[in-house]
């Protein structure tokens, strides 16, 4: 063993290979520099006890282990059994009322007891957390040993993969997909732990294995088999599993004639089904359901509506603690409608008609995850109804993997928004985690960003992403500052000057590329089909609400989509106090104005510039912040180990010149219809507008 | 540094990773155990001298002192001039007669001079190659020091990847593609410079970067910038870029009317083109064109021949040193054709028609890839047209990523095989190095194995499949198992019992798959499009010679394809000799008996068996041969580490799943048509043919 570790030491030298792939993610436990802060931590690493027989107690021991030998380099015992001996931390599933009325279930808490660190919690899960956030405070270098309280403020904080069978990953930008479905049952990729324990320790405790785009494949015995080696592999780290289903697999798999939710025979099939999948895995999460919408069958093919659907498969579940997670991501193609109104008012007849294992998982906003949207009019607009909230990991529209884009800003932005539903104070994180309406069962899900690529992400910084999601599923109060001072420690560096440095590029980075791609409130102008770059000038496509002029209505008098009144009123799904935060064109958030109003070019906005003059100086301004970002980003070169750095400061690289892309694709088209000068304190575009479609072209061809 | 350095180590332990991830291929230099062994080369450790201006040699500097670092433990200098100090490596560019008369332009000889070991060449590139084969020698624990002369018999050695502009990989089977377009030019992907190595340590020296199925998008200035920057990664370790074009691109690039190969505008556009893409890699190797075939547009779109098309680009080419790859993978679809003589038939009337700039480039066999083929009767049958080989690395057809296969007795079989063209000895390998026709370009492509998976090729043997198609295109008398050996020795261990135990499961392994899968010269049976498992009952595809019945043609009488006369007679294609070997049932070598002859089911044949029973017995037979191959791997635990051996013995049970897979669908279809019961010695399947055609359809589902 120490032989063949040599080797690899040295082939490691061999191939002057000093860098960081990033496959380890935030728990890469590299040893602490700092000797002082090193000693106060180690005062506590004689040993770790706890009842080992419990799997998920003897990972959290493991990681505990592992995390000190690295970040501590002690080689700490793992004893089994409770110990009268000081200087070690003491995991513990407690009952004691005094400790625990604090906690829910997967809370936990942290404190010294006669010269141990204690974590205790109601579940074995709960230990595991608290065993990370011990961690994370090391790796981090705060203080420990201090009292921790912790829960978690939504019960089921979930990523949904939109992996497919063949390996490929609907809108994925790292590789293809982490699972391996051919290699599955039999081969365990050791990827599966380390994607458990990144996830645990985050806090996410579910995970739907494939795209909601879905194949029936997964319901097969064949595939079900795979799946529970997938879920063996999570159940200790506190991982359900959740399915993806194809609505029509009675057909599909079950040679019947309809797949009509009331019929019999349907209803008799996923009874089975759900019967037969708890056989393989005992403690199923549920499915999730993507049901006509954009092609993809459902009950009203039949007739039947989205509840008739939803409550047969929760008819299925209801021997079981899983549950159905119902998306509400529905638009018919009307190129007289608006998308904005479409999920709203297909489902408002239902609020209330749902099964209680039913909880309906809305989109961030009414369109699709665009860089900037209102929060969706469902939340705070469905009383009776489980309402989930479904974020982007992913960065569909957010750059993929070629931008920096910290999310946490914008989930923070989407949960904050008071939605004004039971008067003032009514957040829509307090719609999500159940406070509002007192719900018992509540999901935040993310669309994930992993891949098979080494650093799973594409962009390292994408990782940051991941992270934020499950710390704001943890917890939605968490400001979007902290996630990414904690992530920095732990996956980039701890030098507090470069934290400092690393975490005023990651909040200014969103808002920098909303500026250069869709400022003011603008919306869905990215390439057709595989949304990158810009296409403005998307006129026809399969369908009218998949082009761009759907969304941003230039014409020859202004920009943006009047939702106030006449042909669609959408604001009026929203209450009373939003509506007028919104629906006044002079007193509208700029960064919102153009969802909701269809304003004239030379209009004075209230920063004193036109409607032109506002959007040139936004366009311009987003690559000027990127060129700053590439400042910044060299300067902390010293702190960075190079194949992050080289890997970042290319992808720097990228984004300026892509961000001067959208800018000039964007400046160029709308002044066809501005047709106005750009101001002149800017350099115009070196190129015209032909050049750039043609550009565009490019990434439309096969 | 160092400290960092450390960090790496502690992270190493603390994350218990004592594993190979097999991303070092065949370069892992890890440190040698046999001291006395060590000594002998660290004897020629203290220096390499040589004129590191040239950048090839000073990668053939660097490799030798990061392997030496390695292998040896030892800190070696590069001194950029010659010495008089002796105990080092003399890397030497040379017009010394006496040393070069016997190289060719590639090839190296290694010697001992004054106590160094000098590596010698006409070319730099040459230096690297006996650099990497001086290091290979030490990585096998072979003496170093004695005379070595090598030379590659085929000039250009040539991996094609068939990899997407969107990332996917065309029958790659290891993640997703290595190219990462949307991240070029700017960030360069360490693995390119470590594909570089890996390729130029077993003398590639060219590589199509993108599918056949080609997109235009790889000759737009926005991709060519791309390409640049990897070809610039390339370059000093010896190998050119070739670009797969789309036929096309002059209408959708140029936006001309036509792309008809006589149009003056068109070949206007190619010669501008070819002159553009020079200002970017000014050592272009060349186009690689698929033309007509499956849907693709060709010459044959405007009425002209294939021969039109190439000396288009051939002219293009003229006042630079790149070529034009032409397929010869055409066929029409035609119910009462036989797809084994289409390219044959198409191409022969162009037989010295075409330009010298172009090489035809065809597929070891008349089909496609087909576990086992006879060789295409093209070679022999062109003495007028270059012809290169392609084979398949990637294993569409040849158990993907889950079956151990190691593919180079294959190569062999088909290169070994004599044509009788010129007379005796007129063996396809000759008609490939252009020593039977006395050609001056020569030509052998591998479709790449490649993905973006961390160990490049999905099963940890695949990679043996690039080693030994580099291999055999520099020397294509290598046998299989000196090949193997050299493999398993820098991959796997040096470990002599164990190595020849690998050696003959790798031997034994490509007749194991052939036996469950394709037995008696089967082909062409497996599922429908991913060509994942078996599917022998497809009558209907799109195209009648997409089906399996095209192929198998079994009916109640018995079983084969009858290719000696009446509809078919395509076995007229080859010379007499040949026709000799393969046209009279009863001397057919039986492992080639279906491709050409439609035998009766009681048949005797000359095992003593009748078809039948002899087709069971090599179904079932391949089972336990896949059981055996699983024991011998267990036994080999103790020398392979962790990771390798988990993910192997895995793979193995999956084998093991899908060879009897295989057998039961196989020996069911056909029992259909035998009429006839198993042989009462093997145990019939314990499913039937529905439920194994079942499981099938599983695999189709989107």
């Amino acid at each position: 063993m120490k032989k063949a570790f040599l080797s690899i030491i040295f082939s490691l030298f061999a191939i002057m290979v000093f860098a960081d792939d990033g496959s380890r993610l935030w728990l890469k436990y590299d040893l602490i520099k700092d000797q002082k802060q090193k000693l106060s931590y180690i005062k506590f690493s004689k040993f770790i006890a706890g009842n080992t027989e419990n799997p998920t107690l003897q990972k959290a021991a493991e990681e505990l282990q592992s995390g000190f030998a690295g970040l501590l380099g002690t080689k700490t015992i793992i004893s089994p059994k409770s110990t009268s001996l000081s200087g070690g931390i003491i995991l513990e599933v407690s009952n004691n009322q005094s400790l625990t009325q604090s906690l829910n279930e997967d809370g936990f808490a942290i404190f010294a007891r006669n010269g141990n660190i204690v974590i205790s919690s109601k579940s074995a899960v709960g230990v595991l957390y608290g065993a990370f956030e011990l961690l994370r405070n090391i790796q981090t270098l705060q203080a420990i040993g201090q009292n921790i309280v912790s829960n978690p403020r939504v019960k089921i904080r979930m990523l949904n993969h939109w992996d497919n069978a063949n390996g490929t990953v609907e809108r994925g930008y790292a590789g293809s997909s982490m699972w391996k479905w051919n290699e599955l049952p039999f081969r365990i990729d050791p990827r599966y732990v380390a994607y458990a324990r990144a996830n645990a320790a985050i806090g996410i405790n579910a995970t739907s294995i494939n795209n909601v785009n879905a194949s029936s494949r997964f319901l097969t015995a064949e595939y079900l088999e795979k799946i529970k080696a997938v879920a063996d592999v999570l159940r200790p780290y506190g991982i359900r599993v959740f399915i993806s289903v194809n609505f029509r697999s009675p057909r599909t798999l079950g040679g019947l004639k309809t797949s009509d939710p009331l019929d019999p025979e349907v209803r008799k099939w996923w009874n089975e089904k759900t019967k037969e999948i708890h056989q393989y895995i005992p403690d199923f999460g549920g499915y999730l359901v993507k049901a006509n919408s954009e092609g993809e069958p459902g009950p009203q093919d039949y007739g039947r509506t989205h509840a008739d659907g939803a409550n047969m498969l929760a008819e299925a579940m209801k021997p079981f603690s899983g549950i159905v997670i119902w998306r509400a991501f529905v638009y018919n193609a009307d190129p007289n409608g608006d998308r904005f109104k479409e999920a709203f008012e297909q489902f408002k007849p239902l609020d209330g008609k749902f099964d209680e294992k039913v909880i309906v998982q809305v989109k961030n906003g009414p369109i699709d995850f665009m860089p900037r949207e209102p929060f969706h009019p469902m939340f705070g607009g469905f009383s009776n109804t489980k309402l989930a909230m479904e974020f982007q990991i992913t960065q569909e529209y957010l750059g993929q993997s070629t931008h920096l884009t910290y999310l946490a800003p914008m989930f923070k932005e989407c949960l904050d928004t008071d939605t004004y539903a039971k008067g003032k104070g009514s957040t829509v994180a307090k719609v999500i985690d159940g406070s509002l309406y007192n719900s018992q069962v509540s999901l935040m899900a993310g669309v994930a960003n992993t891949g098979s690529d080494a650093n799973w992400c594409g962009h390292p910084f994408n990782q940051a992403n991941w992270y934020a999601f499950g710390r704001l599923a943890w917890d939605n109060t968490l400001s979007s500052e902290k996630i990414a001072k904690e992530w920095i420690g732990m996956a980039l560096t701890n030098d507090e000057k470069a934290k400092v440095q690393i975490n005023e590029m990651m909040q200014k980075s969103l808002p920098t590329y909303i500026s250069y791609t869709y400022p003011l409130g603008l919306s869905h102008m990215m390439g057709e089909g595989h949304h990158y770059g810009p296409e403005p000038w998307l006129t026809k496509a399969a369908r009218p609400d998949w082009t761009s002029i759907y969304y941003h209505r230039a014409d020859s008098i202004g920009l943006g989509f009047d939702r106030t009144g006449k042909m669609s009123n959408a604001l009026n799904l929203y209450t009373k106090e939003v509506r007028e935060m919104w629906g006044n064109p002079d007193k509208c958030d700029l960064n919102y104005l153009m969802w909701f109003h269809h304003i004239a070019w030379n209009k004075k906005l209230s920063t004193g510039n036109t409607l032109w003059e506002e959007l040139c100086y936004r366009y311009y301004n987003g690559v000027v912040e990127v060129q700053k970002l590439q400042k910044d980003w060299t300067n902390l070169k010293p702190y960075i180990d190079t194949e992050t750095f080289g890997s970042v400061s290319a992808r720097l690289k990228i984004q300026e010149k892509e961000a001067i892309w959208w800018r000039d694709a964007c400046v160029l088209y709308f002044q066809e219809f501005a047709k106005t000068p750009i101001p002149s304190s800017l350099t115009p575009p070196n190129r015209n507008l032909e050049e750039v479609k043609k550009l565009v072209e490019i990434y439309h061809l096969r």
